[in-house]
């Protein structure tokens, strides 16, 4: 089975945030991120058509600041912590630096879109909007 | 701002499921998904090490049969619900074709790891593998 492939991401949008540097931004976003808009491309127009004030997303980015060759860290960077693969952590060094936020939506004003709180740096790239399903909040 | 960048997504593993072709999938994880392997590149083995069996994981995967250039499809294929944008649904059909998978791990053999539910289809490249979060799950 052939692994080692890889697949061209591509920015549909970016994040505009008050957090400018990793230092400003909270370990995870129910730790006091600040509300940020998501601006999109006019590409991706016909795909945000139905998003509404209120709605819960699951936002994912690409953390463009992050590295890709940690395989292993602290735990929310606590040295006391014994280190943990990154799999198990939401690290945002990792492989592939995904981040996955879940966020309520308070605004929609065209091809920008307010919620509510994001941990994610100013002018990080936005990859892909999903909703959020009971599937994924309910425990089996 | 620039938007229209992208990113090189590696695979750092692939699905195997008795899942074939499209028509076998069910359209939601929850809807009768049969239990997938993952099986990991050599390379992330140590961002693997700390999965057990019972954790939580969500799995996020490229839908490489996927298409691109959809942006607005009607909700799970049904001609009868009026026609949305992808940003609002779970098609695998979007501009970055993201799959994103709760799922119960229910067996680790060293780079493969099984899991209890899995709506992808054999060979599957995986991108991404992170813990479930209480602000995944939890209402605000």
């Amino acid at each position: 089975m052939q692994i080692a492939e890889s697949f061209a991401l591509r920015a549909v949008g970016r994040v505009e945030s008050p957090l400018r540097s990793p230092d400003d931004a909270p370990r995870q976003a129910d730790e006091g991120a600040p509300s940020a808009w998501l601006v999109f491309d006019s590409s991706v127009r016909d795909a945000l058509g139905s998003v509404r004030t209120g709605d819960e997303l699951i936002v994912l980015t690409w953390l463009d600041r992050a590295r890709r060759d940690i395989l292993v860290v602290h735990p929310r960077g606590d040295l006391t912590r014994p280190p943990e693969g990154v799999f198990t952590t939401r690290s945002p060094h990792r492989p592939n630096p995904l981040g996955l936020h879940r966020v309520r939506v308070t605004a929609v004003d065209g091809l920008r879109v307010q919620v509510d709180h994001l941990e994610a740096l100013n002018g990080t790239p936005i990859v892909d909007i999903k909703p959020v399903l009971d599937q994924d909040v309910a425990a089996r």
